[in-house]
């Protein structure tokens, strides 16, 4: 029997638009597999009941239903390790780029507000002016504009961390079940204050924060021993 | 001769705190490279001179010198592959995973504002309520009050793609040089809009828009042949 996807439909059924289903069905053009789409509408429940619970995609092979798109990916890909792989080898530094970009724009300008002043007044004095001159001219004012009152924009740069938390609360690492170069990419950005400055990015509540701690004990502890302010 | 690492000091030579240094040295710890660090000060440009550029970390591994973090974890896995890898297959899902979280939790709800009318005018009628409810409950106001002056919110939406955008400037696809899942997640985040609304949240000059394009185009046109608004 072939393959049995619930698509989000609008009214007129052939209108498919949820983002998870898509998802869902590329996944499926990608590895090749035949699929019966069957539109379905919010308040239909009954339906997909035998699913456990009460959103789309939901994905039925067999005697196999399957629900959420991530856990679909992952079924197919350990279902038909033949065919080509959705989240396989050849897509690891390609993936694990994509969460170096987002350290880069987002993580690491969200925490250089709160330290500029930190390192301005821990680097060597040889280094002062280029420093001054050179940040002064990236951020549009003055050292000091740029970290005044950094406390009030401690919410909305924990908020901007949700990507990271939600992602440790499925797995220990952002590598998986060991620690590997996705780990190291953002404990540098969380190092980098441990480093230079006393405030406290994270509060200890929060699942970055456990991260975190397993990150500085590992290697011996090369992170926790490192000089920190 | 040890690999050497030109590392961001301080005023104080053990005061190492730059967050691209610390990705390289726990890249080095990870594959069990032993490192002698050099520490090094912004303005001494002349001493790395040798790499082309002028910033740390700057690894040299006999007569090879290589520049940016990113490119030292690659240079790595690539040298010594039959140590433990930094990018390699067991990161793979888990990397992806994270891009999965940034694509739910900050790339859909930046989208919904702007599609939340269309998609309750083009549901089933008796979807309708269940749809106002449920989604009223979950943005604390009426549908019409969260989808005001949608146009308003464009600038930092488009804002919010810079990793996305970022990682497109490198590769033609998140998933490397081929399409795989980590495409078919934003892919689906950007055809929800697409298939139900006519409003254009990316400008033609993007590289995110060329690189939705290619998607549209992939499986002889699957996405672009879909009912769209």
């Amino acid at each position: 029997m072939a393959i049995r996807l619930y698509d989000l439909a609008g009214a007129d059924p052939d209108l498919r638009f949820s983002p998870y289903c898509w998802r869902a069905k590329f996944a499926l053009a990608h590895k090749g597999l035949a699929v019966e789409t069957i539109p379905w509408r919010f308040t239909e429940k009954d339906a997909i009941a035998f699913s456990g619970q009460e959103r789309v995609p939901v994905l039925v092979d067999g005697d196999k239903a399957v629900h959420d798109s991530w856990a679909i990916a992952c079924y197919l890909d350990d279902a038909y390790p033949d065919r080509p792989s959705l989240l396989g080898r050849e897509a690891a530094r390609a993936a694990t780029r994509f969460l170096n970009s987002w350290a880069d724009t987002v993580l690491n300008p969200g925490i250089i507000r709160f330290v500029l002043s930190d390192i301005f007044a821990k680097i060597h004095p040889k280094d002062c002016d280029y420093f001054r001159t050179s940040r002064e001219q990236r951020f549009g004012m003055s050292l000091e504009a740029y970290g005044a009152e950094r406390e009030k924009h401690l919410p909305a740069f924990r908020q901007s961390l949700t990507p990271l938390r939600t992602t440790l609360a499925t797995q220990p690492y952002l590598a998986g079940e060991r620690p590997a170069y996705a780990d190291y990419i953002v404990f540098g950005s969380f190092q980098w204050p441990r480093c230079i400055s006393t405030i406290a990015l994270l509060e200890p509540d929060d699942p970055i924060f456990a991260w975190r701690e397993r990150m500085l004990d590992a290697f011996d502890g090369m992170g926790r021993k490192a000089m920190a302010a």
